[in-house]
């Protein structure tokens, strides 16, 4: 390939024999906008997950499971070798490196784009080789010629009525975590971190209302790293009221090699170059102060995402009065189904878009966990089976995300108890009760339950941390039974509750609402649902669940009736009221 | 205190400013040998757990919340301050010898007693005021005249047809984990591995059937460290002629002294003057490979367990028959139900001794979790209430540990509640299924869930792994949601299973049997229980059960009629027929 080609003739007249082109921005983010998609570009793989390596008479990319087959269609007659990342017989990165590269050789990567915590790995697989890392240009982009440039979309910002804290409170809640370590400086460079921080939004990633930007806290002032153009004069001048003064985007790193004193960077999660930039600083690697924050919503957030949430659940409920009534008597596509919902999400107060790519997947198509439908794929819903729905939005109050399954039509024995098993672990989650200091690894146990007794699993976590009008997907809690050290549940913080079960060639269940932690009595916490749709009855089998499942169920379903009805015209009220009835 | 005094004239002759005087053995065992009960001796303290720190002008003890009042009773008048260890003001050993060591100064302990990881710490926390560590001399021993001997209990051999895997097969296997790490030599120290690996058993540790001994063991031969009195020649000639020499106990040090190779040795387990032996070798610190295969048992262990097991069921069994029939007729105190316990067990065959100190605990006894009767304290039995029963026998094929909490008579609601539902929990536990990999911490969220649902918990750990004929309590698995990175389950290994809740000043539940770990199915494990004793059905308020727990619950009990019936005298086999009807 061309590229790849160019890619080489830089390498050589710098004398690296390797290097490496992750899909990772400078943030580490979850997404990446246009300007950062240099692997899709170098290699022509298309999926949201893979690095490319590229020697002097070789080119591989891995990936994971989810695109082996897209990824060997998309990488055919380039001359890079397709990875299959947890395969037992693929080596990782650095093995493979540590095998191909000769001794006293280098190794090249763009330090913008790969964690700190990536490149010492590296550093220390491959130190028996005495391999140099060259991280300082971004060859890769040399020979990218017609390159997006960085997005530059307009910021704006929250009041604290609907954040429930000032910026400024915010500001001296960090620097008090700082001083108690001792820290002159945080360095801060996780998007959404940034954006909680300074009560500010952005549009330079997909579904992520964050903006490009680095911080650094300091004891007396804030400097914040980003594109002037984007922030308004009023912006401006209210950042710098708060003590925050706006310096080029790109100047981070200069800044970064003037701090001598203690620097809080976590080298989990900054950058290659940021680290290599603090040379004269003594750097304290703890996870930011600003993650814990974050993740624990205060009251006026929490209020902000009920309200959210309802909007949401009127505009999902009415999707599926519709969806119920039309399939079989016009034409739906998964494509033209997921748009419909987007619309009756719009037609709510405060829509600003979907919170991550929709997934709407019928039949066979929801056994495949990531699906997302493309005109090669589109199917056409009939009046059978089963429609996954996983979607989201963000709303001037909140984020959300949900899953629900439709049953459309006739369903099979095997297609109900998958659907009643699923739910019986959805509901025990949310059910759960349990002490202060437990970690979400142990409540997967008590969701899952459900489903190990019958010899079923799914390869997915059962929960994921959610933004307050931020990432649909956060830590640092999880409900994970692999996780290690994941971090306790606290009250405040909102978990997505999505058990599934995937039949291959057959149909996938998952039934997913966001909860909300709160205090159950003292020293224990429980779960509060925030979504406020109605599973579809007519998937259910009542003899896969328990009295107490039931019982949860039919209090759920009543809540989600007494909830929405009063907000929905008359036929759909009366629709919700007759499939909310107790099973 | 005059032994107070005598140790600081030997501090202050070698310029010591502060000593440290453990509970432990060289092995890191969980219980000691009377010659290490230094800490005792000097201090007066005669709990189970402590440590003691002298500096020239101060005295403390460090214990924890079980031995509180004790503690404060015993160390009354010695000068010795008591430092409540937990409490939030109390500061750790580390930080008070940090706060009242000079610059420069030396701390003293015999390297011996602690671990090194323990001994690490110590000098990473006080390098700041160059504190040199001296531990080289046992000066409390210098103190202790009369000081007991090391005990030297005779060694028996256990035959292939019992442990179902001959010495050499298992030091064959050692050899080839070693050979995957390259290492030259491996280092054991703890002598429940020791006794395991070697098929033999001692009776130096009270409870505990080990005996006092090092290992190393090499490529082509091992050198076990002991007394040379407690092996019978015939065992000397079987250990020589499966490649291990025996030399003395004390010549571990020299002998560590002399490798020059990769030795395997963790550093979490071996004593601190081990790892200081090792000067000229490079350390592998990794858990030693025996801890795995001693916790996952053979087909033979698990068999022979299960005799074992039945032969313990027959004597708890008619233990409470008699206990149920006798209440209130004869007089019964704490300490005599428990020799009358142990009387029915040695009239089984093969009973070796208890496995641990017997708990039985009457009334509000039952509160204390770690009650120990004794003469001031031994309550009579009285025809109401509850009796809480956790003892456990050695036999020659097995070790058992069971709990069982007897009705008296008369019980309030109270009890019954927190007995049902202590009961709920035994039953989730032992009912549960889950795939490989998964971690105890995380089924116990599965066995709490009954309990945290009423705002109920407890604070021991729900189980414990256990030796077979060995030490009963062994890790690397454990249940308990506080463990941060316990060893996953596997098929082969035996845990115990029991919960509890406690009243203070009232009552205490626990139920607990030893479960076996096995395939349920493709990719999946569940419980077997070894234990076999009904519980006491008259405990029970069937509203706090849910069906399936019934139905458990009934399961159990049936099993335990069908096993102990044929073997039971008629009258006691009658009552159990009534006892274990379903409820």
């Amino acid at each position: 390939m061309k590229q790849i080609d160019e890619l080489r003739g830089l390498m050589s007249a710098r004398g690296i024999f390797a290097y490496i082109v992750p899909t990772d921005d400078f943030h580490g983010s979850e997404y990446v906008g246009a300007h950062f998609k240099l692997r899709e570009y170098l290699s022509g793989f298309t999926g949201s997950a893979g690095t490319l390596v590229v020697t002097l008479d070789e080119a591989a990319l891995w990936t994971d499971g989810r695109y082996f087959i897209q990824a060997e269609r998309e990488l055919s007659g380039s001359g890079i070798a397709l990875m299959k990342a947890g395969e037992p017989q693929t080596p990782t990165i650095e093995r493979f490196l540590l095998d191909k590269m000769p001794e006293n050789s280098s190794l090249g990567f763009d330090g913008r784009t790969v964690t700190t915590a990536f490149a010492m790995r590296l550093c220390k697989v491959l130190n028996p080789k005495n391999i140099t890392l060259k991280a300082d240009e971004d060859l890769g982009g040399t020979v990218w010629k017609n390159r997006p440039p960085l997005s530059k979309k307009p910021v704006f910002e929250l009041s604290e009525s609907v954040c429930g804290m000032s910026r400024r409170e915010k500001l001296t809640n960090i620097r008090e975590k700082m001083k108690a370590e001792n820290a002159d400086c945080l360095a801060v460079s996780a998007l959404d971190e940034i954006a909680w921080a300074l009560n500010l939004r952005g549009g330079d990633v997909d579904c992520n209302p964050v903006f490009l930007s680095f911080m650094l806290v300091f004891e007396d002032r804030a400097e914040l790293f980003a594109e002037r153009s984007i922030f308004s004069d009023e912006i401006v001048w209210n950042l710098k009221n708060d003590g925050v003064e706006i310096r080029p985007y790109e100047e981070v790193y200069t800044a970064l090699k003037s701090q001598n004193g203690a620097v809080w960077a976590d080298l989990k999660a900054v950058n290659y170059r940021m680290k290599c930039s603090l040379e004269n600083a003594r750097i304290i690697s703890k996870q930011s102060p600003v993650v814990m924050m974050k993740a624990v919503k205060n009251s006026v957030e929490t209020a902000a995402e009920k309200s959210a949430h309802i909007k949401d659940g009127i505009a999902v409920t009415r999707f599926m009065y519709w969806l119920k009534h039309a399939v079989g008597r016009e034409k739906i596509t998964e494509i033209s189904a997921a748009e419909k919902l987007d619309e009756f999400r719009k037609m709510g107060g405060g829509y600003l878009g979907q919170s991550f790519e929709p997934i709407m997947a019928y039949g066979e198509h929801g056994a495949i966990v990531h699906y997302s439908a493309t005109e090669e794929t589109n199917s056409v819903l009939e009046p059978r089976g089963l429609l996954l729905s996983d979607t989201g939005g963000h709303y001037s109050d909140g984020t959300t995300d949900i899953t629900r399954t439709f049953v459309l039509g006739e369903v099979t024995e095997e297609e109900k108890r998958a659907f009643s098993l699923v739910l019986a672990a959805h509901l025990d989650l949310l059910g759960a009760v349990f002490p202060k200091g437990v970690r979400g690894s142990v409540l997967d146990g008590i969701a899952r339950q459900s489903l190990w007794r019958h010899g079923l699993d799914f390869n997915h976590g059962t929960g994921h941390g959610v933004g307050f009008l931020l990432n649909v997907h956060e830590g640092p809690q999880r409900i994970s039974w692999r996780a290690v050290n994941d971090a306790p549940l606290a009250e405040g913080m909102i978990t997505s509750d999505e058990p599934g079960l995937y039949f291959e060639g057959k149909f996938g269940i998952r039934h997913e609402s966001l909860v909300l932690c709160k205090k159950a009595r003292d020293g224990f916490l429980c779960f509060e649902p925030l979504t406020c749709v109605p599973f579809d009855p007519e998937g259910i089998d009542k003899k896969y669940l328990t009295d107490a499942q039931t019982t949860g169920f039919n209090e759920y379903q009543k809540w989600v009736r007494e909830t929405l009805s009063p907000l929905l015209p008359k036929d759909e009220a009366e629709w919700l009221a007759e499939i909310t009835k107790p099973i």
